[in-house]
């Protein structure tokens, strides 16, 4: 499969063992062996490289992971858990697989829960941790229960091992019937086993944590009675103590800013350690925490040398790059880069400080980032499946309307820029019942209001109207059915194709009836009480245009009265920011999107920021920065949705997104927006992308399917390697294919 | 409520304390104390009697317990787990109660789980064991993350404690709004909390465990190298060995017959314990089996002085009894009285010995029998939460289409027998759910087929056919439909009341046109390819007897067409026995039901039964008896099903049933069938109904509701205390008031 190559674990041993596959089949031909040898090769070959690996029921180790890491969040020291419903593994899971072997072989077993093992339905005695299969076709059934953490397998043989290739079922269907013999039917919900790259025995998934490394402090300093100690840079982790010695109380208070570290009365996390210890001796706190500052503060009794922190982070290498001539820029995309490893964690959370939740607008955000920097499968994966849960569904996900939209279009797009086909199919059915549930709370015109439970949330502003049907809701459900329209011919439901294909098409002409004004040039913000208001925000405009939603007409109109104008109330969030950056890239205004990004991150770099924030409100001083939802340090300085740039310079400067799965077509519409040059990188499946670019000179290469250049250039563009097609107004596009470089000339507009 | 005084403490608390209440009432009026003395001593009465008392999401501590005990099986010490889909507990629940103090008061929080506690919205630092409530109206919420095990909490103040007063949500849909206050919204999911006995705060209920009492056996006997211990008769629980010293592995094999027992390779369960003890000392099993005798055999090295037993049991008392002139009858009774004790452990099971799993037939004669023996209402509200589960519905109750049907029935007779309505109500949408299920099921004729993963059940019979529309699942079909209109009523959705009403009645329709055969005079047993079959069984026809669906004449030609007809083939399993025979008393046949009952069960006890069986053929001979499902001791000796005359003497021969939930209304319609008198008792929630009857007089006593006595008598029966009306027939009605005690004398006819 496509996407294998950029896994972790099972991608790698998989090509390598394509490679080495390909070697050996050269060897046997060159030295005239019969196939008879090559396949003995083959067999022994496989022995070695086969992926064995831990699998469970998909899904079910994602949401119970999510509930251990949601659930870690204190306020102030005290346990804050989520406000929405938190689903479960099942705790009875039935593995299974038919196998062909040529020989006998000894297969180990291990499981996470109580198990028991079958061999072509009859079971083996007590829970083995290995068994005989004899020649010939035969059937593994492992059957585990587990209450606690989820049922896990890990089996290993010469050729039989737990893969994503093994069944699973919660529910197997099989009796005893009246002859006494036990039978299997098939049951209606077989899976296809969930992994990661548990791949040893040893590390056992409901054992996971994130890997932490030694970090030392930048600056100790007395401040009161306490010891002030500053990292020097946003970051995350467990703070260990040094020299710990006798007996009371030692308080660490926690600060993103030095303000709220010695403001130990409205900081918003700290911890207690109560210490009895008559030998010094280091001491690391149990809960993790984000921080720039530690403010520590003991009793009377204890002593202490210094604090250093072990630094919690999920271990996912930058396949993505950018550079340019303005180092502005460069050490924004820098910074964005921490941002978004900081709060990429076991899943794309919010922030680091407060939340550490996962909330689907966020984290569809830190999708579209990770297809430009980290582009990992499986955090997107596992959020994908810890957000969504578990049937039936009782609210929106997050409780959020706007979240439940955000959700279906970060699973199509996964399939976009990985061309995972297997993940969507086998998510069909949840992706159907979350709709099911959103297609019943529609009111008598077919439209989204909030009814009671439902967050109408959009963006935080003031004074943002959330009453009635909002055009803002009413677009991202009609996105979401187009969205599902596509899926749903994707899993081979083509009546429910056609049904969503038609809902979505008559939503959107509803859309455009009652929203759009001709007088406002714009669609309004909302209708109440059966009449739309004449209230303007940016929300539905903005999506609408990278949607395609307008005629060019309207496109064109949006830009001046809604984008382009003063009067339609700012966004003062990286979070909305994003997306009317996005629409302006969309419609060329990459000059105009250049300056604001040097306005709005850069304004944050100027004030000392080391990870972007979760709002940034330039009309703000000081410690007001650090404020929100009422609290004096109730923002976050590090959250996910502030790494913007990210995306904006990968998709919209660079250029490059995938036009078809796993980017088999994509297209590069560089644009330099008043950059000199820039040059990066940008991931595939299959390696990345390499793209230089000035207003002279276009350099690239691919690894992967075929490219569509578009250059826009006074003179027709020269190159060697492909022949640029004049489209008109001054556009030309060169195809792009796989592994060849090419070096374009041209003259820049 | 009218179900409280049977209850195990909490009701027994609330008795009291009204009691208490009353008595001080009249005290203070007795000494003209002012009412503000008599407050202050409600008050303190309050603080020493409020039965605080773990609480929980209702069902899912139930769940969760049933995961564990199903859990347990094993065959031939292998870990044998159940093949439906098994659910989970919410692992994140909120707790919360509004109360209205006259005085402040300390509250202490205990919780099984990461918790934190609100005042009116605002936490509490930390996780407190102990919070400070002030005088006037004040929310407290506590919400619980557990995974593992059931989130719980056990609240104890001057006033406020928990009970199953507390509201309880899985997902509480609060958030913070965009001015930063925390606010709640009322959710569309708070039910009352769930609750047992754990009114103590160290009983938590994961570490709940069935008590266990030591039992010696009656003898020990060498055996080739091992040690043959027989216990005297059936029993369950840990067997502990005496003595043991030195190192090798101990085998236990368990027998329900001796047979059994020493036939080490075919015994169904065994254990083995692996031994490393140089000085002699006493260990105990840690899995319980169910047993009569205990083969034990040790290697070599291993010395082993005796063993023994601890007796694991459920602590129900018997309110129910029954006794008459025949010994045979009230052997039969007691070793029922056994069987249906030791097959009720933490929840109705079907039998002791092999799958020791919940089944929803079995437990359906399980709640019957135990309405006329324990009347423990908590192991039916357990019993039934657990077979349910939850949603979303996958599969039928165990995969059983006929067991769905049963399901709906118990939870309406619980209500009948106990008058707790609120179980029902908190029920409703888990039985609507599951009716949707069934309903979206049906064929295209409106009748239900297996379809594939559906077993269809029926009994345990030779050349039963499951092929096509099976009349039986019609008609429980129809009964559950009728059940589900009587819910609905109940629970206030008249609108769902009155369709479930139609499409009871269309059913029921349809049942006769296509499957009632006026020349086999019967229900035939299958309509196949469109076309009823000529097929006649026993199922269908003795069930629309006692549902009264027949009309007389349809009645009366069953009688002998189908129940007393040797050609339809014979039941030989107690399960069906039960309704079998419940058919032949309804219709009046007690003198042929009493002969059956002598034969059936008084065979079983011939061949030296302790217990009653799974199935009995009195046509097998010797270790013939212990063989089914292919296997030579396959059959459970031990199984709740065999204990139905519990049942039939309770309610056809004393004659007792409620007529209105919780015995507000009841019949009595004693019927000696051929005994010369007989005497018992039949628990009803406020108390026992006490009857004694002859062929001469009939003495009865009832703490509850009306009843109405009816006698069959040659003469009008002679009664001081209420008037014998003359129904004709020579059938008398006497009305029976609570606590008045009526001697009649009458004339058996």
């Amino acid at each position: 499969m496509m996407n294998k190559k950029n896994n972790n674990v099972p991608g790698s041993s998989a090509a390598m063992l394509l490679y080495l596959r390909r070697t050996l089949v050269q060897q046997c031909k060159a030295q005239l062996l019969k196939p008879f040898v090559c396949l003995c090769a083959f067999v022994s070959l496989w022995l070695t490289t086969s992926a064995q690996t831990w699998i469970w029921y998909p899904g079910d180790y994602e949401i119970w992971l999510s509930n251990e890491m949601q659930n870690r969040r204190t306020e102030r020291g005290t346990f804050y858990p989520v406000f929405w419903k938190v689903d479960s593994h099942y705790p009875l899971v039935d593995f299974h697989k038919e196998f062909d072997l040529t020989r006998p072989e000894t297969v180990t077993i291990h499981a996470e829960g109580r198990y028991s093992v079958k061999l072509d339905g009859k079971a083996f005695p007590g829970t083995p941790q290995a068994i005989a299969v004899p020649a010939g076709k035969h059937k593994i059934n492992i059957k585990v229960f587990n209450q606690a953490t989820p049922p896990a397998v890990f089996v290993k043989g010469a050729t039989i091992v737990s893969d994503s290739s093994w069944q699973v079922t919660f529910e197997d269907k099989e009796w005893i019937d009246e002859t006494g013999k036990a039978s299997d039917l098939s049951a209606t919900v077989f899976r296809h086993a969930g992994s990661w790259n548990f791949n040893d025995r040893a590390a056992t998934p409901s054992a996971y944590k994130l890997p932490v490394t030694p970090v030392t402090a930048i600056t100790t300093e007395k401040v009161n009675k306490g010891l002030l100690v500053d990292f020097g840079k946003e970051t995350f982790g467990f703070v260990k103590l040094h020299g710990v010695k006798g007996k009371g109380i030692i308080s660490l208070y926690y600060g993103e800013s030095r303000e709220e570290a010695l403001d130990t009365a409205a900081s918003e996390t700290f911890d207690r350690i109560t210490l009895d210890q008559p030998t010094a001796a280091d001491t690391i706190n149990p809960g993790s925490k984000a921080l720039r500052y530690v403010y520590i503060t003991t009793e009377e009794d204890v002593q202490l040398d210094h604090a250093s922190l072990l630094y919690e982070y999920a271990p996912l290498e930058d396949k993505g790059a950018f550079r340019c001539n303005d180092e502005e820029i460069n050490r924004i995309y820098d910074v964005a880069k921490y941002t978004l490893h900081l709060s990429t964690r076991e899943f794309f959370i919010d922030g680091i400080k407060r939340d550490r939740w996962i909330w689907s607008g966020d984290a569809y955000q830190s999708y579209l980032m990770n297809y430009y920097l980290m582009n990992d499968n499986e955090t997107v994966k596992r959020t994908t499946y810890a957000l969504r849960g578990k049937d039936p569904v009782t609210g929106h996900i997050n409780t959020i309307m706007d979240y439940t939209f955000y959700w279906f279009m970060g699973v199509y797009d996964y399939y976009l820029y990985s061309g995972d086909k297997n993940f969507l199919v086998q998510n069909y059915g949840r992706m159907k019942s979350l709709m099911d549930f959103v297609w019943k709370r529609r009111n008598q015109n077919g439209l989204l209001e909030g009814l009671p439970g439902d967050w109408i949330f959009i963006d935080w502003a003031t004074g943002l109207s959330k009453e009635g049907a909002v055009s803002f809701e009413q677009l991202l459900f009609a996105r979401a059915l187009e969205t599902m329209a596509l899926c749903a011919a994707l899993a081979g439901r083509a009546e429910d194709a056609a049904q969503y294909k038609t809902a979505a098409a008559e939503l959107k002409q509803q859309l455009f009836s009652i929203y759009w004004s001709d007088k406002a040039k714009a669609l309004v913000h909302s209708q109440v009480n059966g009449r739309p208001t004449e209230n303007v925000t940016r929300y539905a405009n903005m999506f609408a245009i990278f949607f395609n939603y307008f005629n060019e007409q309207q496109r064109q109109a949006v830009k001046n009265s809604v984008l382009l104008n003063k009067n339609v109330p700012e966004i003062t969030t990286p979070y909305m920011r994003f997306y009317e950056l996005e629409a302006l890239c969309a419609l060329g205004e990459q000059n105009y999107v250049l300056k604001e990004m040097k306005n709005y991150w850069g304004g944050m770099l100027k004030l000392g920021a080391t990870s972007f924030w979760e709002e940034y409100d330039p009309s703000k001083t000081g410690a007001e920065h650090y404020a929100m939802y009422g609290r004096k340090y109730g923002k976050s300085l590090c959250h996910a949705w502030g790494a913007s740039p990210l995306y904006l310079l990968g998709k919209y400067y660079l250029g490059i997104s995938p036009t078809a799965p796993g980017y088999a077509e994509y297209e590069v519409k560089p644009a330099l927006g008043g950059l000199k040059w820039m040059e990066g990188k940008v991931p595939t499946p299959a390696g990345n992308i390499e793209l230089y670019c000035s207003d002279k000179e276009i350099n690239m290469v691919s690894p992967v399917g075929t490219g569509k250049l578009m250059i826009t250039s006074k003179t027709r563009p020269v190159c060697k390697e492909g022949a640029a097609v004049d489209k008109g107004n001054n556009v030309y596009e060169i195809i792009i294919e796989k592994d060849k470089k090419y070096r374009i000339r041209y003259q820049a507009m």
